[in-house]
């Protein structure tokens, strides 16, 4: 089971040489990596390189050696011998010396390989340039301090090479190069300049090949982040008593309403996706639980080819019990997104790094306090700059992000234009308050239109053609919509009827409300636009790992 | 926008005073809880009762008030006013005075009201009487220490109330009474003794009405436990340098094989529910993530009624790079399932005192270093039971069971019985030195036939009739498979073409691995049956918040 076929580059002579010995070197290095001495006619020291046959890797033996990682490499370990496993990013080899760039987990560590006696031999240098790039290799050696500073790698220091094993063959050709994955546009500006022809790798190469592209510094940076992302949202939200709940993706009629759905039959039964966890999760609020909330996928079946639409994504849920006012669910965001925001900043610095070293960005600015701003404040902000809209519609992307920057700009230099705009005495008080602190690209617009929102939002007590509804942004993009919820059945069921909803197919949601409710409220974020939004990536499909949209479903 | 027409048994008298003053009263209440004067001819004091309207619950106004959680009342509190928001569990009036039972997520209080000059009236005597079942209510009062225990309320404190208000009214007739559902089997032995005829809710009428099922005290805690066991996952896996994934569910083929899988139109393409995150999984562990796990839905179209399949499930799932062995997955699982049960031990004592209440069970008893038995060891031991199965076959559900008996019994209680059947030595030194201390509901098989593993299973290296995988049990029954994955593409194809596999559908996993992979293992856990074998539950469906089997799309 030896894979040796793939390595078209290997010369034949090498190959074969290779072949005979791997087998029973790979074994000794196996069982005693420390000694592994050679006695063939060949090459002395034959022992010290060569491919892992399959057999080897199939839980043959417990050996009991410890690998380092190449992110733990550093100053502290000198002098020291380490074992690897990585990938083979590139070599480069001279005579009697050989780089091999080594990387594991988008960190690479520079190994020299310099002939010497007893030590490294011919054989090993020639190995190493017919390893093809991606593959997977174990390196033995001593971690050194290198005179100068090395270019182009993570760690600081090297690693003098003795051995070097193949454990799995890349093929030689790749869809790209991991190089040319990784550059970013100022790399491109810099090769234009001197004449340099640097290949860009498109974005559907990229997803097509996505398991490729995600072994970029900045993709293993950005899906680390994803990753705390929901684990701060969760630590959160359970330290204020709130309970994960996991709801059904196959339900009996549409959660959101729309045509915006995937049917599938149920076992003869007509079902669909959940599009949001909204009715379960409501559902879950009218059982007692208090506060709920979910991570998992939602479907929707939207024909979009934006940069901000996937046909699967995952939702960051929450629904919470509220005693009088959905401001209550506003102060728990509040507190949750400077709590995830400030994990990031505090957790995540070299992960920000490698994605700025790619895709520059400038860092999140926001507020303790959360800006609120009213939807009517919010388009007066867009009157004042010549946008009129419709004061019942919704806002399309385009006036989205230009209030964004309405609001970033026009809070932080001048608070005479603000109090003109604003006429929330609260707003004003603390705008006086912190004057000069209100550059924030993180801000809330609430009281939405009702006509707008979904049908189990609550409307406004003062004025029914507004709702107690609220949708936060980044960067001038939405990433959370949330609202009070109607909990008395009635109201529900006739704003459904209204929103021209199939009420029969809610059959179950609605009963829910038939035995008491508490009133509530909730929201959902969509953890993609987070991350995206967050690191200023420019579009929804790097922060999904293996997005999905109306063309895309593979892999 | 009042909900008065719902309550059947309300007196009309009563109701007709409820409607002229609830909307007054209950204004009041909200605005200023603490001074609620009465200035009506009726009743001088009908401002401390009433209902809400609907109005004043559409986030009107934010006064302030605290209140406080029924769970949280203890004699510390003897003496204070309180404000408590729950559900009416039962009333019982005589005369003068009215017994309120309140409950809020499972916990509940008894409230006295009793006529008092300037303080309590009758109206409110009466008013509580027309209080349906599981309403919503506010209730203000003292907290007292009874002279004498309380029966049936799980806080030993009760209030001395003041005021109360209907926040929303349920049904007067619901499709059970809470306290019917919430009954153990020695309460229905002991009423049978006594001659008294209690209702027995049955499971579909439970699961059709799961919203009012999931009120009782036991389901509360299931629901909690399910919650904390994947925090605990989470935590454990984080701890260890596990990313979080999340992968898609709408997949192009169906990731385990077999007819089991929900097919759907994806904008004119086939497409399959994933029935595991297995390819993805995988896949991000090609992409270099080392170490992932993901908590998310699976879907199987299997059309089983079991008392443990469910047609979605919540899986827990692992992925991990491995140096040598798949051990190193067992070696990780077995620390995390310790940190699990021990987390909810630690913990979750009230929630399994309230699970043990409704549905007594034994406490799970498992070793800190989990017993790891082979498959051929297991079969050993069925023989020598008197069961003899196909040794390249799988195990059924009774054998399973059977074979979690015998382990549990004959590893607790005869060392020598156990040297006989067990020849590997290693198992056989442990067993001396930790001699009666096998006593466990929790161990693995592994080293299964491959015939009964899925294409992806790497065969072990010394006989290829058998596999680098395991199952581990609880009760005897499985909950987890797992092993060490094909990494090389060719003999991946080849185990995908010998299983019957379309292995066109599979191009973008398989190619996943011609790019360098690294040897690796992990496995799929179903929480939901975690929860119900560690808590000994006889269905599934219990552990699943709103299960879905081939005749149950809602609620």
């Amino acid at each position: 089971m030896e894979q040796t076929d793939e390595v078209a580059s290997l010369s034949k002579k090498a190959q074969k040489k290779a072949e005979r010995l791997s087998k029973k070197m790979a074994a000794a290095s196996l069982s005693t990596a420390a000694t592994a001495g050679g006695d063939l006619a060949e090459d002395a020291l034959a022992a010290n390189y060569g491919d892992v046959p399959l057999l080897e890797l199939q839980s043959k033996a417990i050996t009991g050696r410890k690998w380092k990682k190449v992110s733990e490499l550093d100053a502290s370990l000198n002098g020291q011998s380490v074992l690897l496993r990585g990938r083979c990013h590139t070599t480069r080899g001279k005579g009697k010396i050989a780089f091999l760039i080594l990387r594991e987990a988008g960190h690479t560590v520079q190994c020299v390989f310099q002939v010497e006696d007893n030590v490294v031999s011919k054989g090993l240098i020639k190995y190493i340039n017919s390893l093809s790039k991606e593959s997977i290799i174990d390196v033995e050696g001593t971690v050194d301090i290198p005179s100068a500073p090395i270019n182009g790698t993570t760690q600081q220091v090297e690693l003098k090479g003795r051995k070097v094993y193949c454990v799995s063959k890349a093929r030689p050709v790749l869809p790209f190069n991991l190089e040319d994955a990784s550059r970013s546009e100022k790399d491109f500006q810099k090769a234009e300049q001197e004449d340099l022809q640097y290949v860009r790798v498109n974005q559907d190469t990229r997803l097509n090949n996505r398991v490729l592209d995600l072994r970029t510094s900045a993709n293993q940076a950005v899906f680390r982040i994803q990753s705390y992302v929901s684990m701060f949202f969760r630590q959160f939200l359970v330290s204020r008593g709130f309970v994960e709940i996991h709801t059904p993706k196959l339900i009996a009629g549409a959660s959101e309403g729309g045509a915006a759905v995937f049917s599938l039959d149920y076992y003869g039964q007509p079902a669909c996706l959940a599009q949001s966890p909204q009715l379960h999760k409501q559902m879950a609020i009218c059982a007692d639980l208090g506060r709920v909330f979910e991570i998992g996928p939602v479907f929707r079946a939207e024909n979009s080819f934006t940069h901000r639409h996937l046909c699967e994504f995952t939702g960051l849920d929450l629904e919470m019990e509220i005693k009088e006012h959905y401001f209550e669910v506003l102060d728990i965001l509040d507190e949750l997104f400077v709590f995830v925001f400030d994990g990031l900043h505090q957790h995540c610095s070299k992960e920000l790094e490698a994605i700025n070293e790619q895709y520059p960005f400038e860092p999140l600015k926001y507020l303790k306090k959360t800006l609120r701003l009213t939807f009517e404040e919010g388009l007066q902000l867009l009157k004042d700059d010549g946008i009129e809209l419709d004061p019942f519609g919704d806002l399309d992307t385009a006036s989205e992000r230009r209030l964004g920057t309405l609001v970033k700009e026009k809070y932080g230099l001048c608070v005479t234009c603000v109090v003109n705009v604003v006429s929330c005495l609260r707003v004003v008080q603390i705008l006086f308050v912190t004057f000069g602190r209100y550059n924030t690209d993180f801000y809330i617009l609430h009281r939405y239109p009702l006509a707008v929102r979904p049908f189990y939002t609550m409307p406004c007590f003062d004025n029914p053609q507004y709702s107690n509804s609220f949708d936060v942004f980044i960067r001038g993009e939405e990433i959370i919509s949330g609202a009070q919820r109607v909990h008395d059945p009635e109201l529900l069921t006739s704003r459904a009827e209204a929103c021209g909803i199939n009420v029969k197919s809610l059959s179950t949601y609605i009963d829910s409300f038939r035995w008491g409710a508490v009133p509530h409220g909730g929201v959902g974020v969509g953890l993609e636009r987070v991350v995206m939004l967050y690191c200023a990536l420019n579009n929804i499909r790097k922060a999904s790992m293996f997005p999905r949209d109306p063309t895309r479903l593979a892999p």
